[in-house]
């Protein structure tokens, strides 16, 4: 008899966001100019010499002697060596057959699962991208929570565990949604705790381009080991503003080995497995546009305008209200205490009447989000 | 402990596939021009109308009042919409909530498996696409062969079933690698067959394009009552050349309901919800590829192309060799016997070394496949 996966009935139905959706259709039913301080998405448009390049790639792809058909599974080298170049500048070595060009990091994030048994258990910080929990209820992994807190500053550690020992560990550094990220030695702690448990990391890196603070890696590979226990997922949709055309990247080391019967087992082919039998890889067009922007290092204008609104609101919120906040420094998010401990859809409703801003309330982030707002910097007004 | 998924030591680990690229490999350094009829590429480039589409659409993505962030999770109405006309010229009604964007069929024909229980059997060609067998083998699924041979004429139905009875069924009409396709008959079997049984087909009609002959159905939903049982998979990449542009979309009709404890599951909310944890759309740039594709209903170039080289090579087939073959017609495969019983390996090294034509060996498409080769009419010579 036909039966569905029943784990689908274990994650949120996403009514929160309908709801916000609601409120906010009837503020502009009446006019009103809300700002979205919302979501991550991009408000500004593609730099001019990526769009010389597109425009390039697509006389490509009509021209007989240059269009260009399936990508290779892992994506083009072109886009793959200069990925390896930006590592190698950090002194990081990578193999081509460690990079793999993804359609934006959030498919890989959620699909990395596949390649591990369902009988592992996955750590997730308590206030985290929706993403990683939905994909393990729905994959039917047990899920253990790591606290993250104000008393942790949201940047929780191995200490902040809770319940049995995971096997793999989500992070996210910058952090989506309390924009606080790992300095140098309390990432160093993640990966020695790592090493020394036989866990795998998770590192989400999609905000990378954000960090400023010279005391943040700006890769988990920059601490040492790290290559043999964490897959990096990167994104081009934040830095270069790719939301719409769509490109990501992950490193998976080769020296991720699982040893089972005395026989080394290297998790990287399983992945390039998994990716040649379920994806086909990224648009031409879009791998084009993803290596004109590692061309050029000083075309950060995403990054530049996202800090200035960051500072025009810390500013604010420093002179003219008395709740805590945290992040805006090394990325777009801050973190943001609601007033008088309201709770954080009532915040919400709160900010939208009377300043017209549109913040996401914390709870669509975990249980332990309650009592915040998060504050995202992309806009443009 | 760290655990990895174990069902991928049992599915096969492209050997076979190397070994072919070595062979290619060889005769490529001797300098020897071979013809590739072996990959289901496109070996033309994309359409002017096309081309002129995607570099108005990359200006928009350079332009502050018209750029594009996140598409919409299932996609754009523009996109959706289009589809929605081709239907309805068919006489098939589609809300635009059933029409997902995809960024080609193999994601999508793989990724469904998710919504539903691994405590399902599902129902295969014994001679089939093998993303179908790998996705299953992945995702921990049983797996029931549907015997297809020469005897059915490469068109099982559904008495060719062995062992127990699948509630989930796998179909690819126009077929690859037969190259064959169900008439409107043998497709209402099927169709019957599941309604009676509660069975879901996923109806792969990614080769749809190439139909010319009046009995075979072009999309399942013309024989009565298919909404009720069938996804149908469809793609861009073949009839409109898009296999380095990415996109495909997929019909999940709302009347795919199941019972449970009296509830009626809507299992099309299911995938919605799927798609919107794991996947973040199709890049603008490729949907507004498809868009302008589906407006011009001529331009089917690439069809013509493949059906052209068809000809040529049944008439060679027809005069020269004694073999037998299936499909060319509503396809662009033409799935050949080989000569004198030889495997399908040595057939294939044998027409590499006489007539320096790259094919698939059958092997690479299920046990039943030995002893057949694939002709693929997507060459350019």
């Amino acid at each position: 008899m036909l039966k569905i996966n029943n784990n689908f009935f274990d994650i949120n139905q996403k009514y929160l966001f309908s709801e916000i959706r609601q409120i906010i259709r009837q503020k502009k039913s009446k006019n009103i100019k809300l700002i979205d301080m919302s979501i991550g998405d991009i408000s500004l448009p593609i730099d001019q010499n990526i769009i010389k390049a597109l425009h390039k790639a697509v006389d490509e792809m009509g021209d007989i002697n240059n269009f260009k058909g399936y990508s290779p599974d892992q994506g083009y080298i072109f886009l793959r060596e200069s990925i390896k170049q930006k590592y190698l500048k950090l002194k990081i070595k990578l193999n081509l057959s460690e990079i793999f060009i993804s359609d934006g990091s959030k498919s890989d994030l959620s699909n990395i699962l596949e390649i591990f048994s369902d009988q592992n258990i996955v750590g997730i910080q308590s206030i985290s991208y929706p993403v990683y929990y939905d994909s393990c209820k729905l994959g039917g992994y047990q899920i253990c929570f790591i606290r993250s807190c104000k008393e942790n500053n949201f940047l929780p550690s191995p200490e902040d565990i809770i319940g049995p020992k995971p096997d793999l560990i989500y992070l996210c550094s910058p952090n989506n949604p309390t924009g606080m990220a790992y300095n140098t030695e309390q990432l160093k702690n993640w990966v020695d705790f790592a090493l020394k448990n036989n866990i795998i990391i998770f590192y989400d890196s999609a905000y990378q381009d954000f960090i400023k603070q010279k005391d943040i890696p700006y890769t988990i590979y920059q601490i040492k080991d790290a290559k043999n226990c964490a897959i990096e997922f990167c994104s081009f949709s934040k830095s270069a503003g790719f939301t719409g055309l769509r490109c990501g990247y992950t490193i998976f080391p080769d020296e991720i080995i699982l040893k089972i019967n005395n026989k080394n087992i290297n998790l990287n082919k399983l992945w390039a497995r998994r990716q040649s039998t379920k994806f086909n890889g990224v648009s031409y067009l879009s791998q084009v546009a993803a290596n004109e922007f590692l061309k050029n290092n000083n075309n950060l204008k995403y990054i530049k305008h996202c800090d200035a609104n960051s500072k025009k609101i810390i500013k604010y919120l420093d002179n003219n209200l008395k709740q805590k906040y945290w992040g805006g420094v090394n990325s777009p998010y801050i973190w943001l205490e609601t007033k008088n401990n309201l709770k954080s859809k009532d915040y919400f409703k709160y900010l939208i009447n009377n300043y017209n801003i549109i913040t996401t309330p914390g709870i669509g982030f975990g249980k332990d989000a309650e009592g915040f707002v998060r504050i995202s910097n992309f806009f443009n007004i």
